[in-house]
């Protein structure tokens, strides 16, 4: 019997691997190597450049909790940014809300959009069928340096590490200009990497120095991401006048009456609570 | 080059795996087998029965998180008694609060203790230096059935799974005994498993139904630990009188002026706030 497994490097020394029952799908872009799998215990999953992007059994975690908590600090945003995220899950958690007028979602590789349509549905379905999302196949650090001022209410950027496409994601020049397209309550949320392993930690002190330097409200908060390396991984509330504790309105958010799977009211309390050795390793930057 | 790997399987079809600078030591006694490691990433680390117990890189989140939560609660915690935790970390974090008159350990295998003192120094310490701590190589179930009414403030149960040696430490009849065994203001803290996996899920709502039964008030509260199966793992918090959140006592505890690397009285309260689907997960026992 064929025993095929899929495997990513945490470090040198330490691996995760997953039985795949097919490799569906295998390309290689001007931008990276995309690959789709099927497993028993994740089901479906895609890989860019051998990293684990989502699987079909946690990605409603990542998604839910990039979206939901810039959502339930501030209920009136209209227009979106996102910044990455061509597999659609972003999109499809912010859309959910129909206060939403225009998202505008901004992914350098079209082939991760294209292949997840076919392979992916379950994060990939608004492609088809929201007209409030509008596709933008550019790089995000270009797409930020000619947006006007003032265009959007919230940016996600949901990219991948800050090795390859993604590296330009991590730079006070990005930073810079999120921060001037944004409304005077605007809120940035970002993929900020995990404080456990050595490389990803030094990633995150890297991206909340520059982000504390270019917003005058810089948070950090944490969720159990199982495939992701350690299973513990932070997102960015940056903001320009919004506490994401202090302006969480929970009552207004929980009326909307949304069912989410991981987030809550009281997790998005919970989430800014981080242990004292995250703490320390985001002051001392 | 040798290349020499521990793997752990999560799932049949899932793996975690470790490169090992060294097998220190292997030994197979009544009760298990006993595996010490040395690794780069993690240090050295030993395995029961081939599960990951003790990482020297993470064992502070673990034993800071069964230890601290309760401590915080009641402060004037005087008789501890800890079952299982063969390897110290537990029993090292409670003598360091300068209150605690006794801690009765009661550990099935003392090979686990004899090899730690041995191999594992950073949690096998306190065996060699603190009087207050007496040791019962006995089965957990047994000590509790046998011990009189009213001996403790507070029970920690540091055990494996509920396969092989820690099968009797998930039972009505233990949680039944420990509730006999503990003062009016006494709080039982447990390994809780994990919602993620579905063999650690299933355990993790039997344990829950069993405590629920047992204790007026019965809580549970997550943390990350990074080198346990999805790095989502659980404590539960069982008690007579106090609510884990209404009564914690956070200046009480900064003022004995702990350092703790994981734990802080911030995220002591996080740490209640569970995703939506564990929470269900826990509901529907």
């Amino acid at each position: 019997m064929r025993d095929l497994w899929y495997s990513e490097k945490y470090e040198e020394d330490v691996k995760f691997s997953v039985k795949v029952t097919q490799h569906l799908y295998s390309e290689k872009t001007p931008f990276q190597q995309i690959d789709f799998f099927d497993s028993k215990t994740f089901g479906r999953f895609f890989t860019l450049d051998g990293f684990m992007m989502v699987t079909e059994k946690d990605e409603f975690i990542y998604h839910e909790m990039i979206t939901h908590v810039a959502m339930a600090v501030n209920p009136e945003v209209k227009r979106v940014l996102i910044i990455g995220g061509g597999d659609g899950g972003t999109a499809r958690e912010i859309l959910r809300y129909k206060t939403i007028k225009k998202v505008d979602l901004v992914e350098i590789d079209e082939r991760v959009v294209r292949l997840c349509q076919q392979y992916l549905p379950l994060t990939a379905a608004p492609f088809d069928h929201d007209n409030r999302l509008v596709l933008h196949f550019q790089d995000g650090l270009d797409f930020v340096q000619t947006a006007k001022n003032n265009s959007y209410d919230l940016i996600l950027v949901d990219s991948t590490d800050p090795i390859g496409p993604g590296e330009g994601l991590f730079t006070y020049d990005f930073y810079h200009h999120c921060e001037r397209l944004l409304s005077n309550v605007g809120i940035l949320i970002n993929q900020h990497e995990s404080p456990y392993y050595e490389s990803d930690a030094y990633e995150m002190k890297r991206s909340h120095a520059k982000i504390k330097a270019s917003f005058p409200i810089a948070k950090v908060y944490q969720f159990h991401m199982p495939t992701y390396p350690s299973g513990h991984w932070l997102f960015g509330f940056a903001s320009k006048k919004y506490d994401p504790i202090k302006d969480l309105k929970s009552d207004k958010w929980e009326s909307l009456g949304l069912y989410t799977k991981y987030y809550n009211t009281k997790l998005h309390q919970g989430a800014f609570m981080l242990p004292t050795y995250v703490k320390e390793g985001l002051e001392n930057v």
